[in-house]
């Protein structure tokens, strides 16, 4: 008898990374499963030491899971697996608790397994001011050990809520593209649990016996996304039916893979309206689709200087309408004491 | 003193979208008020007769507070103006309501204003029918009056939900781009209320004492959209915050733009990937970016025969994995009964 389909699926979620962390890494792979190499790459001459692969682990359900499958996928694929945990020291005993969860993902196995104090800044409010302490914390774990990947454990629920309060920002499709499965520096951080929802994660915990603990910042109400997961996005469920959590995470793919051709688009395009004196052209900006000409607008607004976090959609469309609607407007100011303005037939952005 | 907020921003809303409609029909402008020409046009050698402008109007405030716009602006600027109001006897008694808001249209001095009884069938459920029967009916009064165009009282708000209900599809980008301001064969369709929220159209009613009816259809559970107007889209800005609906309407336009673009690029991609017997060269595919190839397979699929409402996001991915993820794979059934499959570096699309 095969494992528990929960089960079976975190594990195979994982697997699947693990094979794209190898290929990577550019590891030949001695042990049993399948191998994804890309065409007419050949294996190194030379093998290099084990790779290793950490899990971040808060000690929730989801990320408990991502560990056990870890731990258990790891060693028939030649890796070694070791996990952190994050003390936010936020919560009073969170340090005892993070000691917890260091002790259960040594007892599945994993090595190294420690935990690291944070301490939480303010800048952005709290949930961004966790999660920047949090990545730096993971980033400085990885390079210490060496480390050639860090799991982390965001599902398919959690897609969906990030697209949801990308969609509340209204700044169009980059902020709806959600998590990307592979991101950070060199690819660092991959996220197996994407296309798996946070019940099944919760279940594979519940037959492998494994204890969870629940965040009770998860059910705060004084958090954004707490009130979503518990409030707005059951009722989007009810009015629009179950299918709604999948149908934003493929959104969350299909807008990143959008995104990235338009930026890739906007990129090129940029250097073929510019004048020699790299001024934008008026002209040649006109010519090109709305939705080109805007990112290179962006695009050159923050060169000079703009936040791109201060940077709103309705900026972009006020110095979109000096080349789309111009009737001698005066010059727009733009955040970072960026000003646009348009003078004869170019298109000026520049600090102060 | 000048009229209530509210009516003035309902008349402004309307004025712009008149004189959008002056320029593209190039009429001279004799009347009072900013003229909009688009550079290097001139003025036509002979002025043509008054143009016609239709409004839809259900005798709902949305569209009583635009045929009110439209009696009042229309002409100021040498504007003839109508309405149709269409009865799609769904309703006991609905041709009465629909003789009423004739009466109501009438008072408001439009001219011709008239009812059009439809046929409701049962194809796509029973909001897409009503749809298609109501689109038909507008299009025929519209040619029958010889119309330039017809004012739909579609709000910011209606446009928030149409994004959510194309969230829910999860069909990427362009079924979050919602209505557009222009619309129809010609551009014939114009929704000057697209940036006006529902609370100012009815506003702008009761001050102007104008009776409006509210379809029992609109708080009927039994609908998707009046599910997610009265409890999906309350509980997403208790969530979110009051900017949910402007910032939905703004992921509207933006992503209409972004979803343009990437189509035009898909167009003309389409051509240079194809061999000279003209079928698709899987190499040259994968060299595209993500989002223009899977572009490029949809409309090859669509091209061979499969219903475009039927190819979903899921059947796309599996095609583009041909490309992609080539393992030789078996030929993939399409709706249509359309086959995709990859032979000797050639992607085949066809049906049967």
């Amino acid at each position: 008898m095969g494992p528990h389909p929960a089960v079976a699926a975190i594990r195979l979620a994982v697997r699947r990374v693990l094979h794209d962390i190898l290929t990577d890494h550019g590891c030949a792979l001695d042990a049993p499963g399948r191998t994804r190499r890309a065409p007419g790459q050949d294996a190194p001459a030379e093998r290099p030491p084990s790779p290793l692969v950490l899990v971040a682990c808060s000690g929730g359900a989801d990320s408990m899971a991502l560990a056990s499958a870890l731990a258990f996928e790891a060693p028939r694929l030649g890796i070694r697996a070791g996990g952190v945990t994050v003390d936010h020291g936020l919560q009073a005993g969170s340090d005892l608790r993070a000691d917890e969860v260091v002790l259960r993902l040594r007892g599945l196995g994993l090595d190294p397994a420690e935990s690291v104090t944070v301490r939480v800044g303010r800048e952005g409010g709290p949930e961004a001011a966790a999660r920047d302490a949090r990545y730096a914390a993971l980033d400085a774990a990885a390079e210490r050990h060496g480390a050639a990947a860090v799991l982390l454990g965001h599902t398919r629920d959690d897609q969906a809520e990030t697209v949801l309060l990308g969609l509340a920002r209204g700044s169009g499709i980059r902020s709806l593209s959600g998590m990307a499965a592979v991101s950070g520096a060199g690819g660092r951080y991959r996220r197996p649990f994407l296309h798996i929802d946070r019940q099944t994660a919760r279940k594979a915990c519940m037959v492998q016996s494994l204890p969870v603990w629940d965040d009770p910042h998860n059910a705060d109400p004084a958090y954004t996304r707490s009130r979503l997961r518990h409030e707005g996005l059951p009722a989007l469920e009810k009015a629009l039916g179950k299918g709604v959590v999948e149908a934003l995470a493929r959104t969350a793919r299909l807008s990143r893979d959008d995104a990235d051709a338009l930026d890739a688009w906007a990129g090129q395009a940029e250097a073929s309206v510019r004048d020699a004196a790299g001024l934008l052209e008026c002209a040649k900006l006109y010519a090109l689709p709305a939705a080109v000409r805007r990112r290179i607008l962006r695009r050159a607004a923050i060169e000079a200087g703009a936040p791109a976090g201060s940077l709103f959609a309705r900026h972009i469309e006020e110095v979109d309408r000096l080349i789309t609607g111009w009737r001698g407007q005066k010059a727009i100011n733009l955040p970072g004491k960026v000003v646009a303005r348009r003078q004869g037939g170019r298109l000026v952005i520049r600090q102060g």
